[in-house]
């Protein structure tokens, strides 16, 4: 009996001891910016290509890997390149890892970016130096500012593009440098990124394949307000340019210009008036002879690819038409066969999903108005033919299998929630998977396709590299992560689905359930909320993409519960267009819907609901708290839209129209008019400094509340903008931590 | 035995029921603005002097008071007033009483002021309009913009001054217009008060005796930076002009004027440089020949009287001047003795309490250097004689009585808590009490000061009005106000001293005990705090000059403690220049005496102190909070100075001298460098639109905090200057309650 009961005794100090060694999280663990983060994270390895090589680089070396065996052969080291620099002062540089590129598939060159003292004006500069690896010395260089930004080099002509000083310009394979403008100011902005980044825009600057012109944005913002952003560092509090077009408002006028640097001369295409036109998705044609890109009308529901001469600027002819009663959105540019320069790839939403068509350039066709899904139309002025088809979304080319004559793209095709490599035939459309049928790919192409660098994690898959060979499918794994939270306490994720409030459409949520959790006990429970367009927030990656805040407020005995709404990404075009012109309504309805299923959990404490978002998720959360006073105790509102009038102009009259065409939708979805519902606890927080999000919306929001005789409360992150990073993010997650922790819990 | 157990249970049901017939208040009836302030307070009548008559205006009538029977005679109503001025859609403006004026003590003229209509231009226009109200018939109107602000008018001459759109303009009695300056703009300011209303200033036009020259201010502040304010209200959110000199950075230059209405011309005082000077005080001489003022160095430490040809703009002399090795603060200039052109009365600290001095203009003195309290010097280029001496202070001096050549004045000779109406001899200094010897006395003086009406009220009267004669002091009761709280719970407030740090001065606090107090308990105890200079929280008025809020958080079971620590106002020079180059230090050490005999009560828990202040009470809260994070559990602190160097030029060098003259001093009184200190609670809320306390304090005191890891709260009220008025002062301290009962309850 002794020896028995010792034997419990011991099994229970066992597992008593057991649970005690699982360590607890810090949110400087889960939250980047913190201290551990990075080392909380699944390992990771860098790879990238060197034409058709594929190369690993550590902190010290860079290796190339046989793609068969996954062997891996030293190519050089960083002492080396040091020494092929004789770059004394700057071995620091590569302290934190290999900062190289191999920009030319055809030789043994690696680029390296170093400080390169000063220029006879005093402007500090920088070098990008070109090493023959093989041959063990520096082959090229090339000076540019050190404070430039928007660099944009061409590998072909070893042009460089750069905007420095509210200019633009180009210096030459032999360092001739030039002006490609001279009068850029605040109002007049050139080679930048333009129509604040919407429409697939992420640059303003592009070369022509052979590198000899340079297409490039100019934008006149003079009609444009500066929103009053207050700078709080200087000895005297003072304000700093902000363009913001809010929605009705004037908005910016966009031009192209064509740069040629062997003559220094700029021609303009000529689009006509470009009032209150979007000018997207800039694509040469390869034979550097044309340009394409897509025209959008301001009301955004009539798309037009237009060709233009390069060397004219005459505008030559349309190619394809697209409308939409409700929106187009043209995302993706014209992407040329590399073999067939005749033909290009296009994506659209045509038929209710994101999907790829060939276009012909060279074959007749039938122009006639074509109906569309949704009550859309489309004219087609050259051949098009569907490559890929189907109720689920090509979310991203990969690239071209040259040999195969196939586009490699990721998909949801085998679930909403996943996203997997596939290689489809231009010609036929038949599709291969390429990868394991599971969780969320991305993929890493070599140069002409052959192979491909594929990353990707699963519900149960912490992070696993693979290399493939897109031929036939062959697989070696490079790298497979172990849990880097196996000595923690980690809360159970699980994943699922309910119906929407149209009671219909699946939709699917993540739930985060408290560490240790009982059933026999009831939990307080946070909704974390996004719910605007073009982002998704529960997918069948590593934790069902579960954020580290979810971890830590698990382990604080919340159950944290996420959905995506309609409205949200990946789902088709009625899936998110299905708010137009009322924001907040249909998401809040789902988001509702997802509320009756957590109250219907017996382990849920419906008297403690929480909720939490930012940016839309801001709106989302300001506008449950103010629609459903008696449903949630406790929010936190982060840089909110508030009143969409404050929004700008072109996110904003895609989803709303212009505030003087929708007074209704812009009343429905005006927060201040709710202000006086306000029950719970909502704590708005927001970058001082927002230029995304302007503090407008919440300053005004704060006003209605007093004059309604409600009690929001507020924080502002000084220097902050939309978002907070950095240790500030941590300083941020502590706050809205705290707040449930005194309200909720 | 059962008929006393009955009658015991009678009598606790009587004690339990009357407990329960006392009301208990909200904050509408105890916040300035709440919709049922003002019925609340003790009754008022509404006094005004007609010469030597007194009147008195009600909702509807005015009548004559006779000074000895007190009984009442109707002079007219405002059924009449409204037939005079044959008003038809005017009466609405009488119907919150009578906004009438007795402008001429010799004749039976009624002054009012109605709406007037539009001029050729479209500018709405105002009438001031003199009624005979014996004759029933209107005499005279004068036409001026509705929108004109700084109306100054002669009641001598009839002419008025006035700023209008930028400008100063002047309208004399015949209708005539002109205008005074015409190049008036942001930068540019006429006519307005200078210097940030320091040093006694609150006008900017002064009408000579005979209202024919009017001295004017103009202020040139191109060179004061703008300190950016939003405003949140226009469609994108833009800013507006806030002229903002802070400390040790460049300071607008004042000039004075003296135009001549009869020929429009302006003679400019010939001060010299005008850099880096104050110019306050001006006084014209009874011939309307001179000009006096004081002249002030940027220093703050050396003052000169001087005098001016009003008509040449000649500097003619320096009458008298004052040195002090911290700071020399004239705030009243001469006052001169109707009886005699040649004399005029000064108020000094020169020997270390406020006194009044008689200035003989026209006799010989010794010029040479004499020392003065606390290390200064004067120098006395006339004749200087004191009239009131002692170690108490001459607060306010109400006016002159002319039969018995005496001045009348309140001091707080008999109590440093008290404020009693003086008369003293100009001749002899002998003085004599006018009023009960108690409480806080306010008081109005007719024409040759042969009465004054007394209005008082000390911890045991909630109001009198009294008319005195005071020649013998004779007084008639006019109004004893009951006691308006008497339905209701009203805590105890008392009121006591204690020594303050530096071990013999005396410190005066006020108490406000919970209701329903009972010793056995430990209560939550909340120090309000202000401790500036130019302020007193404890006085021996009604309540002992309780805050409304504090009997507000008396009836929800706190404690409230409020004490004067040094460098706060009317207990001398030295009690309050102590403070001098490092504001804040003495303050708190004076505060953390009260502290400890807090914590001496049994009955007051020392593990929940509060703490509250606005303005320099919330650069106190702040520091209190950060410099002993484990005394104060919870803080608010509202429009908290955080840095001096962000708070003006005027003020603020005053007590800290300019940043770059006292680093050290800056330095230590910087809360940025607490931040890391805080530990407790601390909500720190602003007007999002302070043009007193700049949001850069707040906004910088957030980010040092973000900085260096610490949680403070923040709101703010858009829209809101330096303190919330109306209905957002109840929201305000509903929000500030909150704060406490959320967090030290």
């Amino acid at each position: 009996m002794k020896k028995i009961n010792l034997l419990f005794l011991l099994s229970i100090l066992s597992i008593f001891s057991m649970a005690q060694e699982k360590k607890e999280f810090t949110l400087e663990d889960l939250i980047p910016g913190g201290s551990t983060f990075y080392s909380m994270q699944p390992q990771y390895m860098y790879t990238t290509w060197w034409g058709n090589h594929c190369l690993e680089t550590t902190v010290d070396t860079c290796f190339e890997i046989n793609p068969q065996s996954g062997e891996k052969t030293e190519l050089f080291t960083v002492a080396q390149l040091n020494r092929w620099l004789d770059a004394k002062g700057d071995s620091a540089l590569f302290r934190n890892g290999l900062t190289v590129t191999f920009p030319d598939p055809d030789r043994p060159y690696v680029a390296v970016t170093i400080s390169g003292g000063q220029a006879s004006d005093h402007t500090n500069m920088r070098k990008y130096i070109l090493l023959d690896f093989k041959g063990g010395k520096k082959v090229w260089e090339q000076e540019y500012p050190a404070d430039a930004s928007n660099l944009d080099r061409s590998s072909r002509s070893k042009n460089l593009a750069f905007t420095w000083q509210k200019n633009l310009y180009v210096i030459q394979a032999d360092g001739t440098r030039m002006p490609v403008s001279t009068d850029g100011s605040n109002d007049l902005v050139y080679g930048e990124a333009v129509h604040r980044n919407e429409f697939g825009i992420d640059k303003g600057t592009f070369w022509s394949p052979d590198g000899k012109q340079l297409a490039f944005y100019r934008m006149d913002q003079s009609m444009v307000p500066d929103y009053p952003q207050v700078d709080i560092n200087t000895r005297i509090a003072s304000t700093y340019s902000c363009k913001y077009p809010m929605a009705g408002e004037a908005m910016h006028k966009v031009t192209i210009g064509i740069f040629t640097p062997a003559t220094q001369k700029t021609v303009w295409l000529q689009t006509g008036d470009p009032t209150d036109r979007y000018f997207t998705n800039i694509t040469w044609s390869p034979d550097n002879k044309k340009i394409y890109g897509i025209e959008l009308n301001r009301d955004q529901n009539h798309a037009h690819v237009v060709r233009y001469d390069a060397t004219t600027g005459q505008r030559e002819t349309v190619i394809y038409e697209e409308n939409h009663p409700k929106y187009v959105e043209p995302q993706h540019g014209l992407l040329f066969l590399p073999w067939d320069s005749n033909k290009c790839v296009y994506q659209s939403q045509r038929d209710g999903y994101n999907h790829l068509y060939l276009f012909d350039l060279k074959s007749p066709c039938d122009t006639s108005e074509q109906k569309m899904s949704g009550g859309g139309s489309c004219r087609e002025h050259v051949k098009v033919s569907p490559i890929t088809v189907g109720s689920w979304v090509v979310k991203e080319v990969v690239g071209f299998d040259v040999k195969e004559k196939s586009i490699i793209y990721c998909s949801n095709e085998l679930h909403p929630l996943q996203s997997n490599l596939y290689k489809v035939k231009v010609t036929g459309g038949k599709r291969t998977l390429l990868d394991d049928g599971k969780g969320v790919h991305n993929a890493d192409l070599s140069s002409d396709g052959s192979l491909l660098v594929d990353m990707y994690s699963s519900p149960t898959i912490a992070r696993n590299i693979d290399i493939i060979e897109t031929k036939n499918g062959k697989k070696r794994r490079l790298l497979s992560s172990e849990d880097p939270w196996k000595d923690y306490n980690v809360p159970e994720i699980t994943c699922g689905s309910i119906k929407a409030a149209d009671g219909k459409t699946d939709l699917y949520y993540r739930m985060v359930k408290p560490v240790n959790f009982d059933p026999n006990k009831k939990y307080p429970a946070i909704v974390y909320v996004y719910g605007g367009p073009h982002a998704h927030m529960v997918e069948a990656s590593r934790n069902y993409f579960a954020r580290g805040w979810e971890i830590y407020m698990a382990q604080k005995g919340y159950l944290m519960f996420i959905l995506d709404n309609r409205g949200s990404e990946f789902r088709g075009l009625d899936f998110e267009n299905v708010t137009f012109r009322h924001l907040g309504v249909e998401e809040m309805k789902d988001k509702m819907e997802g509320v009756k299923f957590l109250k219907s959990l017996p382990y849920v404490d419906a008297n403690r609901l929480g909720v939490h978002g930012w940016s839309f998720g801001g709106f989302m959360t300001t506008n449950l708290m103010t629609t459903y006073p008696d449903v949630f105790k406790v929010g936190v509102a982060g840089g909110p839209v508030i009143d969409w009038q404050y929004y700008e102009v072109m996110y904003g009259e895609r989803y709303m129209d212009r505030p003087q065409d929708n007074p209704e939708g812009y009343k429905g979805s005006n927060l201040r008019l709710k202000a006086g519902n306000l029950k719970g606890k909502l704590q708005i927080i927001i970058g001082y400094n927002d230029p995304v999000c302007m503090p407008q919306h919440s300053l005004s929001f704060l006003r209605a509340c007093i004059d309604a005789g409600t009690q929001p409360d507020f924080f502002t992150y000084p220097g902050d903008e939309h978002n907070m990073m950095g240790t500030d993010r941590i300083h941020l997650h502590e706050r809205i931590t705290q707040y449930f922790e005194d309200y909720l819990k």
